[in-house]
């Protein structure tokens, strides 16, 4: 037996015999891939095959604030990743299962998933990804196997796609996360849960990003950036020239907006009930902007209007069904495409004339922007390195993690953009 | 004064004061605008600038039998071109139209659009069409100047597109149309109304093809055909070895099917209450067929069970609203796309959980396979003559002007598929 596997073969016997063995023979395994001691010193963490005590914000109940509390995060099992979140930012997505108006209530629960953070550790079969990594940790994954994964055109993956109705992890369907005080079982969310300070996920669902870039402002790419631009430049597709329509000037919207611009259109209306976003449209350099409110006919026919007839494309960004039903109505036929972004409720349903179909226009949506996560996503982060995006004019709110309902608040009452929210703060 | 200067000079004097002056002046333009003596001759037919008596098959009421009358056809004015319509073929749509079951009910009318014939004279300022031109009049157009014409992925004219409630001629709304014995006008049917020995329609709705081809068969490619094969070719565009969902095996149907093993499908699957049309989806080489009627469970779970999770492409062709909507919930998430063909009764609603569209489904719609009459369909026509498109094959039964209503009672009866109507028989 050579030294190297003699080595290796002690070190598994030594491991097996402990008390964590399954967490940290992953872990061994990693190490044992390298020859190079320094390497293998930086690739094992303190904390590996522990179970980590830290702060989380616990959401309860539906609609009630949530709480700071301390946590248990199990290690990493196979394939899984353990992440130290430094930044996180509240999505709608949050909100809408915080609510859980219209979608069973699953609580206790760990809610965020738009975030950024660097590996802790990582459990077996992991191989692109190492403690110290920077990362950002996604709602929806990339397997790499499935029909979806290999098929240009989604990212729908069937293992690692989002998942709103999953407790627990995919493997076993356990929670990583307990109580400290009563070790209670807390849910997972949308794969993420990143309102903790440490949080598992499958590797699959894992971006390694550079890491020079500020992980405060690259936490945004992990959903609303990515989401918005990928719904232009990936989904709708507009021609040079091209008006662009989009219903809500959230962040989602707005980084439509951006996505607009980099596709050259030459007219991008911003529709919101909302008076404060005309301030938003003016400084995202959109050329118009409508406020139903402001109209007693139906908005569609404001934009029709417009546009000489119909706009070439369609972002629905706010998730209100009849939204999505009047860009429907505003597009242009013969060429016109309606887009959905945002989430509607459970029970919504879309009506339309089936004629709309036979005029040539077209409906369809996406979910994260049609990014793949590992091989897509790359080129957005790309464009955010090369200062080709800008990030930080997204974020209008700063809170610690003791703060995080404040950030609920500014998105109930409509203030502002992103809320980041600092979780060693 | 040149001697020709002095005889076109002399010939406008004349035509000017001729009873039918607007009538003739365009054809003495056309004349003059050719040098050749010879070309002059042949491009005056002797029937121009006059009333034409003919038979037609005139729908009088709603579901009523056609009844065949003699009836006059005014001469085309500027921009327009008669035609003596050599074969008709009878299409759902005039099905449709004739029922009248959800549409306002016009009557008299000359229906009539999937046909074929040669032109008899055209009017003022008709360039590219001349007597005895072999043509395709079709129920949509190109004018060639509105941003739909300038669009690529547009066929939805502005000007000439499918209106199904216009009763006149586009330039003065009036009929070209009427009884010899009560000199009653008669409504036009999609500007073609080709159930008529004789027709007027837009030049901008007429194609020119190569006069080799046999009339009795290029009919067909004014409507269904094209509407089918361009329904994938143009607008599905399914990659090599997809997987198609066709529901209603009628010929617009069956020619999706053909665009489909054009477009190398590896799997063609036909939807049909009709166990009849079983035999068609053999002769016509579909992989499957599947009769709603024969399963207990909704026909998208049949469909989803059999291509692994869903289809790649649906296309409807039945104009059954709920088809529709089966139609999409059988697609694949992630790419799946479904295609309406069918025309949906007036006051059809589709509706559908907007999920599907987060789940990256698309639905969109066609006229006319999205070809563009002048500029698109050629290429039809090329593969047509080039034997790479069959066409008998859809031709079933034949019958003479006087006994259409066969051809209606064949189509309610669901037997066969087209139904030529000799025109001159």
């Amino acid at each position: 037996m050579h030294s190297l596997q003699k080595q290796r073969s002690l070190l598994f016997q030594y491991l097996r015999s402990s008390s964590n063995s399954n967490n940290i023979i992953h872990n061994s395994k990693m190490i044992l891939s390298s020859s190079s001691s320094l390497l293998l010193a930086s690739n094992f963490s303190s904390t590996a095959g522990k179970v980590i005590p830290c702060k989380a914000a616990v959401a309860w109940e539906a609609g009630k604030p949530l709480v700071i509390e301390d946590v248990e995060v199990a290690p990493p099992q196979a394939k899984e990743v353990r992440i130290n979140i430094k930044y996180s930012s509240l999505c709608h997505t949050d909100l809408y299962f915080w609510e859980s108006k219209s979608v069973p209530p699953i609580f206790p629960r760990i809610l965020g998933h738009e975030a950024s953070g660097v590996v802790e550790s990582v459990g077996d079969g992991v191989s692109n990804l190492k403690p110290g990594d920077h990362v950002l940790p996604l709602f929806t994954g990339e397997c790499g196997e499935c029909p979806n994964c290999k098929c240009e055109d989604s990212n729908m993956c069937e293992v690692l796609r989002i998942n709103p109705t999953r407790e627990g992890m995919i493997s076993d369907g356990k929670s990583r996360f307990s109580t400290i005080k009563d070790k209670e079982p807390i849910s997972h969310f949308l794969g993420t849960s990143t309102f903790s300070q440490y949080t598992v996920v499958h590797s699959g669902s894992v971006v390694k990003i550079n890491p020079t870039l500020p992980l405060d402002k690259a936490c945004l790419l992990s959903c609303s950036i990515s989401t918005g631009i990928g719904s232009i430049l990936n989904v709708a597709k507009p021609k040079k020239g091209a008006s662009i329509a989009i219903f809500g000037l959230g962040t989602v919207g707005l980084a439509a907006a951006e996505g607009a611009k980099i596709a050259g259109a030459s007219r991008i209306i911003g529709i919101d009930k909302n008076p404060n976003k005309l301030e938003y449209a003016r400084k995202f350099g959109l050329t118009d902007f409508v406020n139903p409110e402001e109209h007693e006919r139906p908005v569609h026919e404001v934009l029709k209007e417009m546009t000489n007839g119909g706009v070439d494309r369609c972002i629905e960004c706010t998730g209100n069904i009849n939204a999505l039903m009047s860009a429907m109505e505003a597009l242009h036929d013969g060429w016109g495409v309606a887009v959905l972004v945002g989430v509607p409720s459970g029970d919504a349903v879309f009506k339309t004339n089936p004629f709309n179909f036979l005029n040539e226009k077209t409906i369809t949506g996406t979910t994260f922007g049609n990014y793949k996560p590992k091989t897509g996503l790359p080129t957005l982060v790309d464009m955010f390195m090369n200062n080709k995006l800008e990030l930080g004019k997204f974020i209008t709110h700063r809170v610690p993690l003791s703060e995080i309902n404040k950030a609920f608040d500014y998105m109930i009452k409509g203030q502002g953009l992103r809320t980041i929210i600092d979780m060693n703060d």
